[in-house]
């Protein structure tokens, strides 16, 4: 087990000169940590300050900041560890954090349980790039959404995903839903000849959500999908880490974290990295040129980050959604590469042939791309 | 019990015309219920769209919208209802939060279970404002913190909470902190002769949070405090209908929420109104002229939202700090009047006399303002 004393964090500053920046992130070293004015932190808890290690302009108006805080300050606790990131200074403007310390990151958090490689098995599809859709909308009885899916898998889709407002309503509760789902899938199968995986949503209260996981396992789902924002990032990691079924991850509550470019996190780092290193297997992201306003540059890099070599860390499978067309797969193949899980919604449903049909040209479009 | 069958969302939309403003409108409608297009959406889930009830502009460039949702979509689901209020439209720009039906809130929500009522027979301080400091800073042992503690109770003041970076470090384990910081306090009482109220910090991870919060009754804590935007919102809620122990609620990790003018949550709101109703006794809030940066009719109103009629909801106490001057006092009390608990930590710790002297000196000007 590595270890170390402290960890380097950094932030991205706005500020109107070096001198302002210097004084703001010196401002950081304090609030991050001993939360004390200086003249009255005891000599025993000196240790604990935060530490700028670093300072360098990166932009108009920008500075990058490296601060190391005491590894002792989090002592393994990972809400601790966001707390320390961006807890007051979360109400900070212009303050956004880019990146922490990898090894660190990792003798914290233990990344994926199963990670790319388990669910390319899982659906013996050894290189192309995957197939995703939500079963939706909310409103539908457990039969309809079963019939649903039960179109889908006959079409050969890899994963079926509930739409993230599928919780345990009275029109379609928890129980009924995915055994009817898992039993329609199961059917499919037969159809295409090929596995199709289902993730149920287990959002819920956080006081619950570990029963809903394993019921989700008894019944036979492949997986579950959580919006980590609404269950806190730490509920992830602890479902995680039973390894009991693959977590795909929505972005659902966490827009204000990465919207604004100067304040937050730098979405590739939050959702690439963070999501990544608290467990999820799959991260789904807001794609360019949807309903969502992140540019294609910045989904690139996102979409790298999910995959790149970290440390112990499996790779998560990227996951562009959000708005993306059926007609536009190879555009999105072209820019990401195979290594990719592509979400289509909406745009499957509008299909004039129906969610079979869909499905099959989703897949065609994925298997001509394969090298 | 009362019912409806939609609950009413207020929003305040950017745009740069009416006709954007409407556009967009519509899209929160589709996006935050059932998330098909509407020429995909089957008539057995039509009743679950959300429906635009108003939209009138309220400055320049913005509009303020009403959204009617389906209380089904929710299904008394506190996370779901988070989900629908503000899940994927949180990746928008220029979408705000300002307001949920309170009636529907009220049912879905407990809100305090304690309220200012019960904190001020527990002190027996009927009338006057109440005052607040942090035990701090983290690397202090539990004995060390114990003994500020004991400074600050002899010296009178109301309620001492932990700083919220101290979880259960190796430097003051949680059972052995809360045990030497209750026996302190206890002590102090004895030369006081009054209450003085201990909440150990408690937040930590949401599966085991539960298990702190007992151990903190179990230890003779007055209260816990939580960080519920670390925790998940609804993990407050689920603590604070046990009716265990009052919850104080503090802002770390939240900013990002609330800091951007057009997007978010507005800070009145979301402080003062949804953290109240999920279950928040008492609101830590950032105080204008301190390390933040909200101004001050921003505080007055959040301040006076805590404490307003709204429905069956018992008052939270509003709470400022992050970096209020011992000196200002006075000025803070004018401007909200003795029905808030008054934060202070570094400037107390900054008091050449002491902890003591400093919280003799805060009541002091306390009690001079009692009506």
């Amino acid at each position: 087990m590595k270890s170390r004393k402290t960890f380097r964090t950094d932030y991205r500053i706005s500020a109107s000169s070096a001198d302002e920046a210097k004084d703001i992130a010196e401002s950081l070293c304090i609030e991050q940590s001993v939360e004390i004015p200086l003249d009255a932190l005891p000599e025993s808890a000196a240790g604990f300050l935060g530490r700028l290690s670093g300072l360098e302009p990166c932009g108009e108006q920008q500075w990058e900041a490296a601060i190391d805080y005491s590894t002792e300050s989090v002592s393994g606790d990972p809400v601790q560890f966001l707390n320390v990131l961006y807890g007051n200074c979360s109400l900070y403007p212009g303050i956004c954090v880019t990146g922490v310390d990898s090894v660190y990151l990792n003798t914290l958090l233990q990344g994926p349980s199963f990670g790319i490689k388990a669910i390319r098995t899982a659906l013996s599809v050894p290189r192309r790039a995957l197939s995703c859709t939500a079963l939706k909308p909310i409103g539908l009885s457990p039969d309809e959404l079963a019939e649903r899916a039960f179109r889908f898998t006959k079409g050969g889709i890899d994963i079926i995903k509930d739409d993230h407002g599928l919780t345990s309503q009275a029109s379609a509760p928890f129980r009924q839903r995915v055994t009817a789902c898992v039993e329609a899938v199961r059917k499919g199968e037969q159809f295409s000849g090929k596995r199709t995986l289902y993730f149920p949503n287990i959002t819920t209260s956080a006081l619950t959500i570990g029963a809903r996981f394993e019921e989700a396992a008894e019944l036979g789902a492949d997986g579950v999908m959580i919006c980590p924002q609404l269950t806190g990032l730490e509920t992830m990691h602890a479902l995680a880490r039973k390894k009991l079924l693959p977590v795909m991850a929505h972005p659902s509550f966490s827009g204000a974290y990465v919207l604004h470019p100067d304040h937050g996190f730098s979405p590739a780092f939050y959702y690439g990295t963070l999501w990544r290193a608290f467990g999820a297997d799959m991260i789904i992201y807001p794609n360019a040129g949807g309903r969502f306003s992140f540019d294609a540059a910045f989904c690139k890099e996102l979409n790298r980050r999910c995959r790149e070599e970290l440390e112990d860390f499996k790779p998560s499978f990227p996951s562009p959604g959000g708005g993306i067309d059926r007609t536009t797969v190879s555009r999105w193949l072209a820019e990401y590469g195979n290594e990719t899980l592509f979400l289509i919604g909406g745009s499957l449903y509008q299909h004039p042939g129906g969610e079979e049909k869909a499905a099959i040209e989703f897949q065609q479009e994925l298997e001509k791309n394969e090298q």
